[in-house]
C-alpha cells in the first residue's frame, strides 16, 4: 500500500453557541492498515445534520458527545480500500459511521454494503439513510396518521422533513410544511406535492397555520422547536400526536432551552408528545428502505441533495445547517466516486 | 312548598391573577318548583378543585368558560327536594353539577345517585368521584404502570395525587409523592403507604428525586407544572410516560405559563407526555367505583376529605387550594346532611 495521508477534523473545544472555527483542529496522519474485523474505508460523502450540534456538547444525550481531541463523528458512505472482515473486499461500497475524515477504520459488522446501482450514492445518507428512518418510522410509528387526517412538519425542506411530508401525502394525509423561504417552499408544493408551505421567515406562521389547518392538526412531526412548536400546539385537533424528533432553532442556545409554554395544550386537547431516536428503530431498517425504495421508483417519494464539495470546507459548510442555506439533505463531498 | 331563599355565588369578573374577593358576587333568589324533566336538589357538598380556575378564563378549553354573571361551576352531593323526573325523588342522595348555591335545578339525566350506606358522601366528591376517576385512568390508561417500576406524582397530598401514588403501590410499583409541607408528607408515608414523599418546600427537589429514583422515572403524574415538571423531566427513565393531568402552579399566572424547558428529555429518553381530561372517560367511571371501592373495602386505599363550613366561606376556602393548605380533598359543606 503507497503511503497515504489521513486529514481529519477533530473536535478542538466544546462550542458555546454557534460552532466557530476555533472549535476544530484540521489534523493529519498516515493511513496504516486495519486490525483483525476491521475495514479500511476511503470516504466518499459524509452526512452533516443538525444533530451533529448536540454531539459536541458535554453531557447525557442518546449518544455520549464526542470527545475533546476526537475526530468529529459523522456518518458517510465509502468505498473499502483494505479488508481484514471476510465479508468485506476491496471495491464495496458501505455506510457508516466513518467521521470527518479521508480514511475510517471500522469493524466490519458496523457498515452496511449499498449498491450504486439502485440509486446513488448520496441517497443513501438522504431519503435511504438515517433521515429517511427518522421521517418513516416518526411519521408512521408514532404519528400514526390516519387518511384524510392534517400532518404537519417544521423544517419541512431539510432532509427529514421533506420525506415526512411526502410519506403523509403517500398515505392520503394532507400535508403542510413549514420551512424558510419562498424557494424551499415553492419546491415543496410544486416538486413534491405538499398541500401548504408556510414560508416561517415571510409569513405569519399562527395565521398561516390557521388557514390551513381549518380542523386542526392531527400529527405534528416536530424539527425546529422554540416557537413555532408553541405554535402548532395552539392549533391542535383532539388526540393530536407530537413527534418530537428535533429542536434546531434550540440547538446553538447559550441561555436555557425554550420550553413550549402552550403545553397544556396537551391536556385541553388530549393529545402526546412522544420523542423519538431513530437508532431504536435499527432492526427495521430493511423495511424502511425497501418500502421507500419502491416508492421512489414509482415515483412518488423524491430524495433531495445538496452536495458541498471539499473536506476543507467542513466547518463552513456544517453552519448552512443553522442558517438553513441547504436545499435537501446537507452532503460533503469528500472524493470522486 | 315554604318560599326558600337560595344563595349563591356567581362569577363578577375574570380574575387577573389569583381570584380576589370582588371576582365574585353574592346572590340570592327565591326558589321554584322544578321544570319537567328536572330536580330540585338541596346542596349538602360541593367539590372544590383547582380546575375551578381554569374555568374562570376567557377562551377554548376543555370545557366552556363560566359566563360572567353565572352561579360559578362546581360538582356536588345534595339531596333531591322535589322531582320531575321519575328516576329520582325527594329524599334520593345524588352527584352532579349542583354549582355554588344551595340549591340546584338539573336535569335528572345529569345526576348520578349514590349511597350513603356504600361510603360516606364527602367519599363521592373524592375518592370515589372526579379526583378519584382522573387517578384511576389517568395512572393506569395513560401511565401504563408496571411492577417494579417508579411512579412520581406532583400534587400528592391532593384529591388526585394520593389516589395516584396508593393505586401505584396496589400495582406493585413505588411510589414517590411530592407535597408541600411536612404534615402532608408525613401522611403520605406513615398513613398511605407512599416509599418516599418530598417535601417541595423545604427541601432540593432535584437532589431528592435523584436519590429517590436511582433507575429514573418511568411514570411521572404531573399536577403542578411550573419548575418541578422540568426537575422531573430531568430524571425521566427510558420509555417514561408523563401524564399531564394539571399545572396548579400555573394556573394564577397572569404572564404566559412556564413551558418545560427541558423537554427534549422527552426525546433522549424515547419518552412521551399525554394530556387527560377524566370526562372522557365517563362511560367507565362505573368500573372505576367498582374496583376503587374493593380496595378501600381492603384498606389499601384510603381517602381524606378537607371539609370547610359554610357556603358564606366559599370565596376564601377556594383560596386553599392554592396555597396549599388543605389536607386532601377539599369539600365545602353547606347544609347538614
Amino acid at each position: 500500500m503507497p503511503t497515504m495521508t489521513n486529514h481529519q477534523w477533530r473536535l478542538a473545544a466544546r462550542p458555546s453557541g454557534a460552532v466557530k472555527r476555533t472549535d476544530w483542529n484540521a489534523t493529519e496522519e498516515a493511513v496504516v492498515a486495519p486490525r483483525d474485523g476491521e475495514v479500511l474505508v476511503k470516504t466518499i460523502y459524509l452526512s452533516l445534520d443538525p444533530a451533529m450540534r448536540g454531539w459536541m456538547n458535554e453531557g447525557k444525550s442518546y449518544v455520549p458527545p464526542v470527545e475533546i481531541g476526537a475526530v468529529m463523528r459523522a456518518g458517510g458512505i465509502g468505498k473499502v480500500v483494505e479488508s481484514k472482515d471476510p465479508n468485506f473486499k476491496p471495491g464495496d461500497f458501505v455506510n457508516g459511521m466513518l467521521n470527518v475524515q479521508e480514511y475510517a477504520y471500522s469493524p466490519g459488522k458496523h457498515l452496511t454494503k449499498v449498491d450504486p446501482k439502485l440509486a446513488p450514492l448520496p441517497v443513501y445518507l438522504a431519503t435511504l439513510g438515517m433521515p429517511g428512518f427518522t421521517a418513516y418510522f416518526g411519521l408512521l410509528d408514532i404519528g400514526k396518521p390516519q387518511p384524510g387526517q392534517t400532518v404537519v412538519v417544521s423544517g419541512a425542506a431539510g432532509a427529514v422533513g421533506m420525506v415526512v411530508g411526502q410519506i403523509a401525502k403517500i398515505k392520503g394525509c394532507r400535508a403542510i410544511g413549514i420551512a424558510g423561504g419562498a424557494d424551499k417552499c415553492r419546491y415543496l408544493t410544486e416538486q413534491l406535492g405538499f398541500d401548504v408551505a408556510i414560508d416561517y421567515k415571510n409569513s405569519d406562521v399562527k395565521a398561516a397555520l390557521r388557514d390551513a389547518c381549518p380542523n386542526g392538526i392531527d400529527v405534528y412531526f416536530d424539527n425546529v422547536g422554540g416557537d413555532i412548536l408553541d405554535i402548532a400546539l395552539t392549533r391542535l385537533a383532539r388526540h393530536a400526536r407530537i413527534v418530537i424528533c428535533g429542536a434546531i432553532s434550540q440547538y446553538n442556545n447559550t441561555a436555557a432551552v425554550k420550553g413550549p409554554s402552550n403545553y397544556l395544550s396537551l391536556l385541553v386537547n388530549r393529545a402526546s408528545m412522544t420523542g423519538m431516536v431513530v437508532f431504536d428503530y435499527a432492526p427495521r431498517y430493511g423495511e424502511a428502505v425497501r418500502e421507500m425504495a419502491g416508492w421512489m421508483k414509482a415515483g412518488t417519494l423524491k430524495s433531495r441533495e445538496h452536495i458541498v464539495e471539499g473536506l476543507q470546507t467542513f466547518p463552513e459548510t456544517l453552519l448552512m445547517l443553522f442558517s438553513g442555506e441547504n436545499q435537501g439533505k446537507l452532503v460533503l463531498k469528500v472524493a470522486p466516486e
